[in-house]
């Protein structure tokens, strides 16, 4: 690929788009200074908010969409009615090789379907999966799927902790990552047939990971392994059930601090520790929904995030092409498939 | 039933029976002051602890059972090798109307597994479920299934459905519940078939409960529906998974006062609030795995819990009792099935 550094974004998407995605990509660009960036937008809008940011716009280009995808826009409408808008040109974009990945706070379901289909997946990868990064009481692990895929059989699965593990080592910089399946329980027998299968595949397997074996709900968060594999549907509930209970607890907290005037002393004596907590588990730092297993990058940054958060979406994206993410599944996925004496691309159906 | 205040105890499972389980049923005494226990265990042991508590051995009758189920062991084993057990025995008692309900605080597998044969489910109940109460931003939900069926077909999930309503509107008090199915998105294209059909069903029962619709992970502890039901496989998930999340920020936090000297003196400054907080999440509050959909009342009591939480899953047990709970099941499953035109039992195979 000859633009390694050039990342689109679809500028459009999320909701304080345009304004946090071209403070985002210039918080992004400080940190990533070789990064060069294509913005799909409405012009005016753009050309405007990056007068304000020079060194963003020497290395930005604009181009102009004049469609924005809808937030409520299911997936195959999205197929069918998306050509022209931000987020379609931006993924046609990496299609073209005018950029290496492409970067949006839109519609997920929409996403990924045009990703998909536009990109495709990699030699050997049946099915794209959704990853995410966050942190555990060890550090950070790495999680996937997380709901592209409701249905998972046990080959998904195998391919989602490759994946997965070949995110911790290029990524993460883990040397031999540990991988878990998401299960009700410890024990080889736990669970439904797939994810049995599953485990006694990658029991087995040659490939540079650790399989752990099962891992239970309270694993996550304990950072028992560094990589969680789980179905779309588990994974997906598993992401949104931990994201409501650091609310509610966060909510609850708010709430204490506040009860009586010594509460609320105790809590300016105790602020600095607080917000070290706060910054600790800030969504922001984990923002950024990873798609794997695709011919391209793509990452989905939250709807309602900052700057902030948005340029952590576009570090991913950068991280993933600079430490040759992509290169990495493909070869281990082949490595899978020749262990299982099936040509990859086979083993599913 | 001529025993509706009698409760067997199988005094000998968890990590610390049988004190727990005594010192427990003691202090549930004084809450449910009509409640009579039976509990199976050893004799001495239980003799010289009830020495302690003249109120409860005068309420209390002790039944030797000298066998205590492995928390290891296979509910396969359990249901082979598990006569003279005092789990089993506790069961048995129930099923002979010697007691109405039984806690335990030993293997969740082999005390559904015995529990299921020797009680057998309620009239036109298919499979029994675990449900477990909550705390949530708005105040206290239920969920189900934790773990009892990984696999659940659309009706399975339906009489999930109004389990757990009858457990809100006669233990909670909640007049018409609102139910909300457990999935990856609110839109009723999201999620497998059987939880669509499921959706599909409970849209037009005119069971004595609200149908919300999907919920997803993050509406468990928002508290958007006071029900929950999902299949045992993700439910269990979601379950630990909040558990995890708690327990992550409570390790979290009390490194944060430990930071400085100054978020030390914060720390004593806000104690009083703090303990409150605590409080309102304290996991004992909660602990008990009701098992519901069977013909006898049968809690769960978490295996690491002291006395105050023992003492609530007891409270679970008598207020199901007291409360008409099976009575209520078996009037909805009746009317459900007739609602759909299908007699009671036979809606499934």
């Amino acid at each position: 690929m000859s633009t390694p550094h050039v990342i689109a974004l679809d500028a459009m998407g999320g909701d304080r788009a345009p304004e946090i995605v071209v403070a985002g990509a210039n918080a992004a660009r400080v940190r990533h200074p070789d990064t060069q960036f294509r913005l799909f937008g409405k012009p005016e809008k753009l050309e405007k908010l990056l007068r304000r940011f020079p060194k963003l716009d020497a290395v930005s280009e604009i181009v102009p969409a004049e469609m924005v995808i809808d937030p409520d826009m299911k997936p195959s409408q999205a197929l069918r009615k998306g050509a022209g808008s931000s987020m379609r040109m931006a993924i046609d974009d990496v299609k073209a090789g005018n950029a290496a990945g492409i970067v949006s706070a839109g519609n997920t379901g929409a996403l990924m379907a045009m990703a998909k289909l536009a990109l495709r997946t990699l030699p050997g990868v049946h099915r794209p999966a959704i990853a995410s990064m966050f942190p555990t009481q060890r550090g950070e692990s790495v999680m996937l799927d997380l709901g592209a895929n409701i249905d998972c059989d046990a080959d998904n699965l195998v391919q989602f902790a490759v994946m997965g593990a070949a995110f911790a080592r290029s990524v993460q910089g883990v040397r031999r990552p540990s991988v878990g399946l998401l299960n009700v329980g410890s024990e080889e027998t736990k669970g439904h047939e797939e994810i049995r299968r599953a485990a006694d595949i990658l029991r087995t397997t040659e490939l540079p990971l650790e399989f752990y074996g099962f891992v239970e709900g309270n694993d996550i968060t304990e950072g028992t392994v560094d990589v969680v594999v789980a179905d779309g549907f588990s994974g997906n509930i598993a992401l949104k059930t931990a994201e409501g209970t650091a609310s509610m607890y966060t909510g609850f907290l708010r709430a204490t601090f506040r009860r009586s005037v010594l509460s609320k002393l105790g809590y300016w004596m105790a602020k600095p520790a607080l917000i070290a907590l706060k910054n600790r588990v800030d969504p922001r730092r984990y923002n950024g929904g990873m798609f794997l297993g695709l011919n391209g990058v793509a990452v989905k940054s939250h709807g309602g995030t900052d700057a902030m958060g948005y340029a952590n979406a576009i570090g991913f994206a950068v991280d993933m092409l600079t430490q040759g993410f992509n290169e990495r599944v493909i070869r281990d996925v082949e490595q899978l498939a020749q262990d299982s004496g099936v040509p990859a691309g086979v083993a599913a159906q």
